[in-house]
């Protein structure tokens, strides 16, 4: 059986990641998809080991020094990141694995395993993300002036990724990407020693 | 609108590669075939412009001098090469190209056009190639043998290749090349251009 693959999927806030991923995960009995384990309070409503895995922060440090993270970062005071073990785990039994990361973390991530394929959402322009920010209706003015230059800056890192994923229609945005994981499948190195078997 | 991108298909004699294409072309409308010109005589049943541009080879040496193939070889006698010409016009009317060509033929084109992506189609095992050559019916003992032993050497290519593609349905080996067009649509050269517009 072929071992899963790791794909990073990652773009700038209110681009739509987590409807793509979500819709994603519907098409795709076979894979896992990796949940963050963090230090914050759980917030109404979110389970542990569904939305995150909730620890605390002795149990985090611990871990970072186990080298038991794939990525992890510290935003306003908590710790947010990835564990190696379920990862993995889903890679043995031969699930792909999506992580759902900013460019920070998939940066730490390609680092430790340079096979893992990097996918960047974008919006199909500029006016849109502007528009769905302005829709969500959560950000003043002024902080969503700052989302949209950050997400600037973010699109510069995407040059780096392997893929670019053009969020216009959740389908078709869906449709790239399960078109990227099966073209990853189809890598030489996988399938010659498979031939080989 | 983004150009076209050029789609190189190798395989062993046997494999289906054939078969893969025609099917390919049904289920893509803005896709173009190469047509190879070469200096053999038409067969029977063989339109000029459809199996092949049927030219002399004073015509042929012409075009070599002029920098006008892609790629060509002398087999037995007879010149076969792929006229840049045609190809050119179709990525310019943004429509993706599939060279069905041999491992000779893709290496040169590779030396050309880097950005050419590479596919090797295999079987699914030794024992389905061996069997498909014997269905076909038309080889001696000794030279079913002797394309089996060539097709392992030109497997050995393969891992030069970008992609490789299972034969084991049409259907599926199919539904990997077109995963495998669109993600290589994906790639952020292309997109970012796009998005700059």
């Amino acid at each position: 059986m072929a071992k899963g693959k790791t794909f990073i999927i990652s773009g700038p806030s209110g681009v739509g990641k987590g409807t793509i991923v979500k819709a994603l995960m519907q098409t795709r009995p076979n894979t896992f998809l990796s949940v963050s384990a963090t230090t914050r309070e759980p917030r109404k409503g979110e389970e542990d080991g569904v939305h995150y895995h909730f620890i605390d922060v002795e149990r985090f440090r611990s871990l970072i020094e186990q080298d038991a993270f794939l990525e992890y970062a510290e935003y306003v005071g908590n710790f947010y990141g990835t564990p190696k073990k379920y990862v993995d785990e889903a890679m043995e039994r031969g699930e792909d694995v999506i992580l759902e990361i900013d460019v920070q973390g998939a940066t730490q991530v390609s680092a430790k395993r340079p096979d893992a394929v990097t996918i960047f959402v974008v919006p199909p322009s500029w006016e849109v993300l502007e528009q769905r920010l302005r829709d969500r209706g959560t950000d003043s003015e002024e902080k969503l002036q700052k989302r949209l230059v950050r997400a600037k800056v973010e699109l510069q890192a995407a040059s780096s990724y392997s893929y670019m994923v053009i969020n216009d229609t959740v389908e078709e945005a869906v449709r790239e990407v399960n078109a990227i994981m099966l073209a990853e499948h189809c890598r030489p190195g996988e399938r010659l020693s498979l031939l080989s078997e």
